[in-house]
């Protein structure tokens, strides 16, 4: 049994499906969880900016004594993973190869999709970790860089011709393939499983990273024997822009009262 | 006349949109613009990191000789400018004030509609400026945060149902009070022209701020007898992320092609 806390990180928001996946799947574990909402979005960014970031947030999350780190966000665990795991002294884990190993095992075509921000898609690393599992595997991907904005903004509901029309669009080549699996690369787009399940049909599979991140947590804890064995945990926030706008968002994201939880701190300090 | 060159900044690339303007208006003076792409979008931040960030802007441009700097983003005029006023010593121009008085100066009806982002609206900039003018003008704002990531993505086209749903979502409150001039307070949004204009109808006018920002920048070089009496003028680009996504999409905002002639500075040492 090991009580030190969970760390993770993401660009922004996004990152609280994964928290929340994690307080499901391991609710004896205390999280603290860094949103950097004051340099968000990345996906849009340069690899070298990205990890500048990435670095700084691994740095802040380590300033506490933690046993793991769970990266959140499909950019940085595209582009900065091996990078992090090189230079930080504990587990870390990003969503790619867990959400690529779920949908290697899921699908029967072996023809799956992938949506994400415009870097994670650049970056090839989904195709990489699936092409390491299955070599024939077809891989289809589109970034999608309006439905963070989108699902942001409250844009997140069937029936709503924005998101709609806008998912059509992105979804498009996802149909076209074929794909039986679909790999949701971004924590926003949990919130979008509706829309987007509604667009692909039922017989698609919808794979959400944050999900595949804490299931691959469970399973690392478990192993290394490094589960709390705590009844209930508990989760610490903080964010580098002021807390008034998280803890309103996060409420979408988290599906729980934040207020007066949340704190913010110096990003650049670290 | 005085030879040094202008400053110009926005938080990302809308502020081309007025550089677009001062170079018709200002064919001889030289620019030099940074856009802080690495940071972008302020409009949803605190006013502590909008003045932050505004700080390491105006820095960066005055490690530059210049004879005056306009802050081309809406955010920044409406939170920090009187704050950036006091603390440096060459004339800094937002986009409020001169807008205001474009807009003041327009109105028959007195009603008058401002669309910005959230912390430009929030912050009443606009309204204050527009009743030290004239207290009986009526304003009527609204944020309109899918703007610009809608316009980045290229989405700000006539016909197409995503931005035409959004706009008229945006802009029923100004047609509700019968606005009959509308201030654009986002150097974004003149991309939008055609679509604000096709939902407002015609009797309606559109002031933009980065050409009123313009207009006010030539005023008062002439006033100081400060133009630079050049035939043509250069402009340097500077911005905070990497070029190569810059060059790209500000072709879009200041229709002509900038390749090989944006720089990357790292904003964070200033």
């Amino acid at each position: 049994m090991e009580h030190r806390p969970v760390g993770v990180f993401d660009s922004g928001l996004g990152g609280l499906t994964a928290v929340r996946e994690l307080m499901q799947l391991l609710p004896g574990e205390d999280i603290i969880y860094f949103g950097d909402t004051a340099r968000v979005p990345y996906g849009s960014r340069s690899p070298e900016t990205i990890l500048k970031f990435a670095r700084q947030d691994m740095n802040f999350l380590c300033s506490f004594d933690l046993k793991a780190v769970v990266i959140a966000c499909g950019t940085v665990s595209t582009t900065s993973l091996a990078t992090l795991q090189d230079e930080y002294d504990l587990p870390v884990i990003g969503v790619v190869e867990p959400t690529a190993a779920m949908a290697a095992r899921q699908t029967r075509s072996g023809r799956i999709g992938l949506i994400a921000t415009q870097a994670s898609i650049r970056s090839g690393a989904y195709e990489r970790a699936l092409h390491r599992l299955d070599g024939s595997i077809q891989v289809t991907g589109a970034a999608c860089p309006l439905f963070v904005p989108l699902v942001e903004n409250g844009r997140f509901r069937p029936g709503d011709v924005v998101i709609e029309t806008v998912a059509r669009e992105y979804l498009r080549p996802m149909k076209d393939a074929g794909v039986d699996t679909l790999m949701l690369g971004c924590t926003h787009y949990p919130l979008l499983h509706d829309v987007i399940a509604g667009e692909m049909g039922p017989e698609v599979t919808l794979i959400s990273s944050g999900y595949a991140a804490a299931l691959a947590l469970k399973t690392l804890l478990a192993e290394r024997d490094d589960l709390s064995g705590a009844a209930q945990g508990d989760t610490s926030y903080f964010v580098s822009d002021t807390v008034d706008g998280f803890e309103q968002a996060a409420s979408l994201f988290l599906r729980c009262d934040l207020k007066g939880m949340a704190q913010q701190i110096n990003i650049e300090k670290y």
